[in-house]
């Protein structure tokens, strides 16, 4: 694979890489790695990539790349830069037959994101959106258990994401992750909903097969002297006639990354939280409350789409760095049967692409809709 | 004291009871425990009262025991009926020169729960409203933290209370608490803000320090055939710009009765969780998070307001039935120190009023109000 | 009842009287609450004793209250003094018919525990030792899934009370309860396994229904000056087999009460902590844990012994004070029963008794014994 | 790196390659993956391996592997056979200048494990042993705060390791897994204490900073018809007179991988789960308990090893894999350092070696001798 920023210092492009050798599917071949040309020297150097794939930007990559012959060429290209340099490189990536990795939110705007899945249609190409949260085995075993489990009719869902670290304005301090993503230029038109509500409304939609129709927000600037909203909380409606409410905030001091999710139906309900991933709880009207464990080889439980996704037995911790390493492992698997012309098994499309890029561009739109507006209700629309 | 309602097969009536008994302060000596006369004597048998004060009316209760020589006439009346029959009783008692303790909601409507107030104000008696919640010690830690713990100004609250007992139409299958809850006769203009939305508004008020002064509310009949909502969600602001979610739901399917409450400042927060009354979750944006515990004999940590509300060491389970006791114990303290012709302690006094039940009448008021606008934001006006 | 000890400033017998208290069934009515007449008649009056019932000596109340009438003395006497004063009240009592209830360990020697069971035995009236932990309703949900929840033969056993109060040399700094609790002429031959290793080894036969029939202890005096052991582990063996640990510690610095126990058969286990103690942890080799919660009401799961011992619906915690009411509660209902020439039920009946006593004594017989042996095993024997 | 056993469906084998490809240091370049050609054949192919680098033998690979050119060659053999299986190519490897990586336990028998430590000191190679747990950062943070926490001497130390896999005879039902590590030949002369008994003991040791002196085991083989023991319990004394219990099963029905250790001080201690590897829990007699979380930026807790250690800011849970790759990570880095002439950070060389591996072999001696005595304690000797 090819990675479009991600240079040293970069949170999440280590992130990336670790998650795409984690399985021995996937070797980080090349790079644009910084827009500064020092720094992109460099990170290849430490990469171990040889220099001649050590590119300047991503228009020289995509070129040189695209000249190589197939055998040595990359198959795909990462996109890690902040929000507003995602929609370029992707679409050129793509023009010049590469598939493309791609961080969330998908773009900078939802017109954007449109014409990047009408260029992902057209070309048939690969699109995969790396909505981490969603590779984790227990939740597609709680994905499956809506729709197998016999919760009934799905009534309620409450899914929140409190997160402290921009309880102070880190972004006059020298944070360099607070810096891009609290800034309308880089990050786009909201901060905590486009950085964690999209994970928020993504996993609700996600576990839940649901999709919210309309929505009612109030988002906050706490931090005085932020220019973007650090907090929110959203009133939610779903298609099927579900209630919902998702919280996002940035400013929940002394919180990591607390995102959880409960979906109550008729006859149960379930709950999942990512600081704890390897437990699906599972609770029942009139039955005792169940633990489902990842990794566990209980008789008629699991569901392929959870063992398909663990590494290790029951009580082998897994965490967010597997999580991240099933979407590129499912991706990359994929991209294998497509390479070997075989049909790639659910379990292995089961990764988020340009569908959902959109959807979570829609939300960051009606949410800020909605958030400017006196009426109760807005209407979510693609 | 003498009990109003809380015959055989009542719930909250036999609970009033374990805590009124508990601490060896307070003794029932008479009720009027039924408007069924026949359940009203059997009551009293189960309960030893003698037969002379086993009433079959309140109104006869409270005529006789006023007309009992002092030293043996009750002290207070506690209230344990229905909703729409706590107002009645509660004036007469005053008037009668009774003390009064009084099931939440405090009334079946915001005009009774004014004049109820100014009849308090007005005979100058005690009055303790019993939100038991806030009878917790570490409830009060808490709310003592809030003001001296250095988490700097409150900026978010999340308080929620999912439970799952109304799932099903259970009200048509001789559930009878279920009959009355859902009853808008008996139980007032809305069902789960009315039954667990006020106690959560009273814990997040209670706790904060913070008044609410506007909300956005979303209440919901889930359960077809129900006549009331069984399910809320109310986004919040608080008086200092704070701002905040309130969930309460009824058909949180598998839920027992999860009140939990958080809430941040600019440098940390707290957490407390109902079902795990005993802990309380401390957080820091710098230093690790800490587990207070009641009963603990910490270095200058726990206030005497937690103290003075623990009965056994820390690692000794104390539950709901204590921080009920606790509400009874305050209350009869206070009453005693009057009696006395002694100034009763801060934290003696630290008991719900009739402020606190007119605040509870004009959150169920402005939720429903709320709910019915199609504008944002609703006033919370008293 | 009449209460033996206990008087201010007594840890237990303030408990004593919360857990009487509670249910409205019991009432304590005389004392002799202290060996110091001026605590005595103190502790009286803050009890609302009457003056004529305030005894000086154990002898003068069960003396007195003997020729009271009948329908006016008291139907059983309650013991809280420290261990070395258990017997001879203990004794007195049962010679003038009063039934007894007996804080645990029940005696100070072996051979006075077999010598109060041969007088129980002989007057036929009911002693009860309050190992208050067999009274937690989910303790006795345990006890029942062991025999029909269907993990097959059971096969370890481990049982720990880590405790943290006795780090420091506390006997030495006025703390009175560590003072007579680390004193061999007051507490017995051990401390740590007197106080509370006779708690766990109770808790995991009274769970299991098996009987230890050898074991190897290693005691320690971790804290310099002290004279009795304050830490202890002990290897264990049943008698149908399986095998065991009971660790007991006083000097575990920063636990509080963390009585636990775990029991592993052919298909499954359970787990049960005291400080979580309306959750019952139930393990399946095949199938996902399942969380038991007092007062839930799932079909067919809680047995009647469970049921019985709640107060309230599930989610609303009960705890240490509850399952000493439970103690209380039983022995009153079986009393009572008994005095109305009726049949207790067994889930009345099931409170410890003297048989449990002397099992106790012999546990801390056999643990010190086979501390001072160089062997391996130590048999047990009563 | 290359690599003897780990071929298909072999368990360890696939974990160790995760965890040294997780952070692109490491390849896997050859191996000599199974003692059966076809599945050696295999295994290489699914690796991706080179045909001429895809080893039918160990003593091929290190000859062949010996005589590439050094810019070719590997730097390092990994051993991930049976436990009968480590130590002769071990040797071989160190005699023909490899550095080792190698599967605890370290060797067969203790006398093998001597001379391969003779063998390491006598060639000055690295030999890294991969006990995981000691990978894990709050494990490093943990031995950090014995030495530098302020809990004061160290008194007690309980660690237990339970698992339920073997609750059945699952090594005659076809599960590899089980059928080598209860094989006798295969596995050594101890099964749960060869297998988890000494990832306690080495867990015990490495955050006490203390050896185990004497000890009391008693080992059992629960599971009729197998020939190892499956569960054991064994009494402690450590070097500065601290006591200690370990218990190991196998037969723990339910339980998964619940490695868990609690040290007690004179002022505090720590509690770390193997399933919660992300927290630890610091406990305190003055002061409420403290959550340290791993990759969270407090002000000036977290020690370097533990920093060092972490991949990921706090809330983005790390696992077994990552603990796994940070042994792997800090051999590679060291191994690195060396090879640039550089001196490795303590952090880098902070990984089990030999050492270790002779105390590990010298504890299941000692146990089984232990066990078979009569007597109570049997001293540890290396």
């Amino acid at each position: 694979m090819g990675m479009v920023g991600g240079g040293k210092d970069a949170f999440i492009g280590a992130i990336h890489r670790i998650a795409a050798n984690m399985d021995g599917l996937i070797e980080v071949t090349c790079g644009a790695l910084s827009i500064n040309p020092e720094v992109a020297i460099a990170s290849g150097k430490a990469l171990f990539l040889s220099e001649d794939r050590t590119y300047l930007t991503y228009e020289e990559m995509i070129q040189k790349e695209k000249n190589l012959p197939a055998e040595k060429r990359i198959d795909f290209v990462t996109i890690v830069t902040p929000n507003f340099a995602h929609f370029a490189p992707a679409i050129l990536a793509l023009e010049a037959g590469f598939h493309v990795v791609i961080e969330k939110p998908m773009t900078f705007t939802l017109d954007e994101a449109k014409e990047l899945k009408k260029k992902v249609d057209e070309t048939g190409l690969l699109l995969c959106l790396t909505h981490t949260y969603s590779g984790y085995p227990m939740v597609k075993q709680a994905r499956f258990l809506v729709q197998n489990g016999g919760f009934g009719k799905i009534r309620k869902i409450i899914v929140e994401y409190p997160q402290g670290w921009l309880s102070r304005l880190s972004e006059r301090e020298g944070n360099a992750q607070a810096a891009w993503r609290t800034d309308p230029k880089k990050s786009g038109k909201s901060g905590s909903m486009g950085d964690i509500g999209t994970h928020a409304a993504h996993l609700a939609e996600y576990i839940s097969g649901l999709k919210i129709i309309k929505l009612c927000a109030d988002l906050n600037t706490i931090v005085e002297g932020r220019a973007l909203d650090d907090d929110g909380s959203v009133l939610l409606r779903f298609d099927n006639g579900a209630v919902g409410v998702l919280i996002a905030s940035q400013i929940a001091a002394g919180e990591e990354n607390a995102l959880k999710i409960r979906i109550y139906g008729e006859n149960g309900g379930l709950e999942w939280a990512q600081m704890e991933p390897n437990t699906l709880i599972v609770k029942w009207l009139d039955q005792p409350t169940q633990l489902l464990r990842a990794g566990s080889n209980y008789t008629n439980i699991l569901s392929s789409f959870a063992t398909h996704n663990c590494r290790t037995p029951g009580g082998h911790p897994e965490g967010y760095l597997e999580a991240f390493g099933n979407i590129y492992r499912n991706f990359a698997l994929s991209l294998q049967a497509r390479l070997n012309n075989e049909k790639p098994t659910k379990e292995m499309m089961d990764f988020p692409k340009a569908d959902e890029g959109v959807r979570g561009m829609a939300f960051i739109d009606t949410v800020v809709a909605s958030n400017e507006s006196d009426q109760k209700w807005t209407e979510f629309v693609v």
